[in-house]
C-alpha cells in the first residue's frame, strides 16, 4: 500500500478497503507516515467526506491502535456516555450517580477544557484531592463498588485519535462530521462498555452549529456503536442557552451538588432526568415511566447523592463538599452586572460566556494555562426573562482577575436584550 | 494572520487576501509554517480551487520569493517558452536555435526528467561536456552572443516554488490547475523576459489528460502573465502520439540536430515552425507568413544550426555533434520489436512507452537515479501506420539492459493495433 494512493483516492472520491484504512492509521500512529501526508488526507476527507463504511473502519482501526478495556468481571450492566460539550455542561456529574443509584455501572473517561468550552476532570479537580489520574485497574474496582467513576483520558487508549486530534486542530480540519465521529466512537469503543448513550449538543456554545449537523453526527454515531454490536442511543439538545446558571468549575460542582440535593428542579435537572430514563432504557431497566420513576427516587431518598459522596472519598477526594458546597474553592474577587435598565434578555452567546469565564481564570486558552477553580460565572436570568434596572443579571467570580473591566464588558456582549 | 484561518477560509472557499496569500508563502518557505499546515491548505486548494485573483498573488509571491532576472543589457527583445513536458518532447531543442535565428533572445531554465516524462536538461547532457549548471551572468552572455542559452533551474529562481512542489509531490496535490499555473508562472517570470510562450500539452502522454483541461491551464497562465505585463500566449498540443520518432536523452538531441540540418520535415518540423511562429509575431516580428518565412529560411540556410553549435560550444559541449550525430553516445544492445502479423496500428500509449524507455535506462524513477544516455526508443510508425508481418515497429537501445525481455514486452503493449 502507498500513501499517494490512497489520499488520492479520498481526494478523488473513491471509497477506501478497511486494509487500506487501516494500514493508513496504524503507520501513522507509528510515525512511518509524516504529519504532512495525514494532514493531506485529513483536509481530504474534510471536504469529500467518507462513506458510513469507511467512517467505520476508521473508528475501528483507532479504536484497536490501544487498549481495550474489559469490565466483565462486574455483574451488572456497563454503560458510558457522551457529550460533545458545550458551556456550563455538568450533566455528566449529575446523571452518572442517579444512573448508578438506579443500578448502571458507568465508568467513564473525560477531557480537559480548551477555549470556552469547559472539561469535567477540570472541574472534579475544583474537589480538593479528587485524583483523575488513577490506575485503570483502581478505576475499574471503584466502578464495581460504587457504580461510577470520572477519570483523565488514559493514554493508553486510542493513542491514533491523540495523534490524530493534535494534528486536527493545528491544520483547520476538526469540523468533519466523519472526523469527529470517529474520534469520539473510537473511545468509546475501547471502553467497551455495554451500552452507550450519545448526547449531541448543538447551537451558539457547541461545536455543532446547526440542529441538523447535529443529527447528522449523532445518526452517525449511533449507526457505528451499533455496527460493532453495542446497544447505542443519541440524543440531539439545544445548547443555545447555557445548561444552568453556572459556569466555571467550583460553580459547576456546587450546582451539580445543590441539584442531587433535590434543591433544585430546573431545565438543567428536566434534562439530566431525561438524559438518564434513556440511559436507563437503553440498558433495559425499563418503561419511560419505570425509569423515570426510579431516576427520581434516586434524587429524593439521597441515594444519588451517596454514591457521588463514596465515589468522591474512593478518589481521595473532600467527600464534605456534597454536604457543605461551601467547601470548594472560593472566589477572593466578584463583580455584580446590573440592568442599565428595566429590559428582557432576548439571547444569550454562549460561546462568549465561555470566553468571557475563560478571561475570569476558570479556562485555558493555551494547552498549559493554569486554571483558576474558584473562577466563573453566575446567571441569574436565562434568555426570555425580564430584568429590573438595577438588578443583577449575573454574577463574576475570579481569584486572579481583581479588575472586571474587560470580563464584564465580554459579559455584557454575550447578551441580546430589549429596553422594556 | 494566522494559518489555522487561512486554511480555514480556502476550506470555506472564503477568497484570501493578496497579504493573506504573501505571508503564507513567506512564512512557508522560511521554515515557519510546518508542511503539515501547508499540505492541508494545498489540498484545500486541490479541491476548492483558487480564484484568479488568488493564483496571481501566489504565482507572484512565489515569483518574489527568490531572484528576479535582468536581461536589459540585451539589445532585443527577449522571451521564454515553457511546454508542460511529455514524451518524447525536443521542441525546445529546435526551435530556440531557429527562433534566435530570427533574432530573438531566448534565455531558458529547464528540468530533469521524473517518471515517464524526459527534461531538457538530462538531454543536452548527453552532448559530452556541455555543462547545464553556469553562473546567471555566464548564462546571460551566452544568451547576448548566440541567441540563446538552456541551463538547469537555479536554485535562486523561486525557492518558494521548489519547496511547495516537493511537498505536492509527496502529498498526492499535484493535479490542480490553478498549484499547476503558479508553479510555471512564478518561474516564468522571474525570468521576466519581454514574451513568455505556452506550450500546454494534453493526451495519454502529458500531464493534462483532456483538451479542456489543458485549455483551462493554458487560457489561466495567459491571463496572470498578461496580468504580470507580459507578453504572453498560450498554445495547447495534443501528445496523444509521441512527438517525432526518437525518445531518449541522445536519441532525441540526434532527432533535433536532424530536423536543424533540414533532413526531415514530419509532424514534429511543423509543430516546431508553427511555435517559432507564434514566438516570433508575439515578440512583433511580422505576420504569420513573414515569421515562417524567416523560420524557413533560418533552418535551409543553416543559421539555425550554427546557433546551435555556438551554443553547445560555449556551453562547452562537443559541437561537432552537429554535423556528425554518430558522437552522440550510442547505445551497446538493441532490440528490434517487429509486427508478428500484418497490422494497422491503431493508438499508441505514450505514457506506457515512456515507462518503456525509463526502464531501458533513458530516465529516472526515483531522483537519484544515474541515466544511460544512450538509451531509449526509435519508433518506426506512427498511429495510422500499417504494418507488414515482420518489419520493425520500433527499435529499443540501451548499454545497461541487455535482457530486453520486460522491455518489448511493455513496448507491444504500449500499441493497440488491428489485424489487416
Amino acid at each position: 500500500m502507498n500513501i499517494i494512493d490512497i489520499i488520492s483516492k479520498t481526494k478523488k472520491r473513491t471509497e477506501l478497503s478497511e486494509a487500506e484504512i487501516r494500514w493508513l492509521v496504524e503507520k501513522y500512529t507509528d510515525g512511518e507516515i509524516p504529519d504532512y501526508q495525514m494532514s493531506a488526507w485529513l483536509m481530504a476527507v474534510c471536504l469529500n467526506g467518507l462513506t458510513e463504511s469507511e467512517t467505520l473502519s476508521l473508528t475501528l482501526a483507532m479504536r484497536d491502535s490501544g487498549d481495550i478495556l474489559d469490565f466483565s468481571r462486574i455483574e451488572g450492566i456497563t454503560a458510558d456516555k457522551h457529550s460533545t460539550g458545550g458551556v456550563g455542561d455538568k450533566t455528566s456529574l449529575i446523571m452518572l450517580p442517579i444512573a448508578s443509584a438506579c443500578g448502571l455501572y458507568i465508568p467513564k473517561m473525560s477531557g480537559r477544557g480548551l477555549g470556552h468550552t469547559g472539561g469535567t476532570i477540570d472541574k472534579l479537580e475544583s474537589i480538593s484531592g479528587y485524583r483523575t489520574e488513577i490506575p485503570v485497574e483502581e478505576f475499574k474496582e471503584i466502578v464495581r463498588q460504587t457504580g461510577f467513576s470520572i477519570i483523565s483520558q488514559s493514554e493508553n487508549i486510542c493513542p491514533a485519535d491523540r495523534k490524530i486530534y493534535s494534528l486536527r486542530n493545528a491544520t483547520g480540519t476538526v469540523d468533519s462530521i466523519p472526523l469527529i465521529c470517529a474520534s469520539i466512537m473510537s473511545k468509546k469503543l475501547a471502553m467497551n462498555t455495554d451500552c452507550i448513550l450519545l448526547d449531541v449538543k448543538y447551537g451558539s456554545g457547541a461545536f455543532m452549529k446547526t440542529k441538523s449537523e447535529a443529527e447528522e453526527l449523532a445518526l452517525l454515531m449511533e449507526n457505528i456503536g451499533k455496527k460493532a454490536r453495542k446497544k447505542c442511543h443519541s440524543y440531539v439538545t439545544d445548547m443555545d442557552i447555557p445548561l444552568g446558571n453556572n459556569i466555571g468549575n467550583a460553580l459547576e460542582v456546587k450546582e451539580a451538588v445543590e441539584i442531587l440535593q433535590g434543591r433544585y428542579k430546573g431545565g438543567l435537572y428536566d434534562l439530566c432526568m431525561e438524559l438518564v430514563v434513556e440511559i436507563l432504557q437503553l440498558a433495559g431497566k425499563g418503561t419511560s415511566s419505570e425509569c423515570m420513576k426510579m431516576a427520581e427516587d434516586a434524587v429524593s431518598s439521597g441515594k444519588a447523592l451517596e454514591v457521588l459522596r463514596k465515589t468522591i472519598a474512593l478518589h481521595g477526594g473532600d467527600s464534605r463538599v456534597c454536604d457543605d458546597v461551601s467547601l470548594l474553592p472560593q472566589a477572593k474577587y466578584k463583580y455584580e452586572v446590573r440592568a442599565v435598565c428595566d429590559m428582557q434578555i432576548t439571547e444569550i452567546d454562549c460561546q462568549e460566556l465561555g470566553m468571557t469565564s475563560v478571561i475570569l481564570g476558570a479556562g485555558r486558552l493555551a494547552k498549559d494555562d493554569i486554571i483558576d477553580m474558584s473562577a466563573g460565572i453566575v446567571m441569574n436570568c436565562s434568555a426570555g426573562d425580564c430584568i429590573s434596572v438595577d438588578d443583577t443579571i449575573m454574577t463574576l467570580y475570579s481569584s486572579t482577575v481583581s479588575d472586571f473591566s474587560e470580563s464584564s464588558f465580554r459579559a455584557v456582549n454575550a447578551l441580546k436584550f430589549k429596553k422594556i
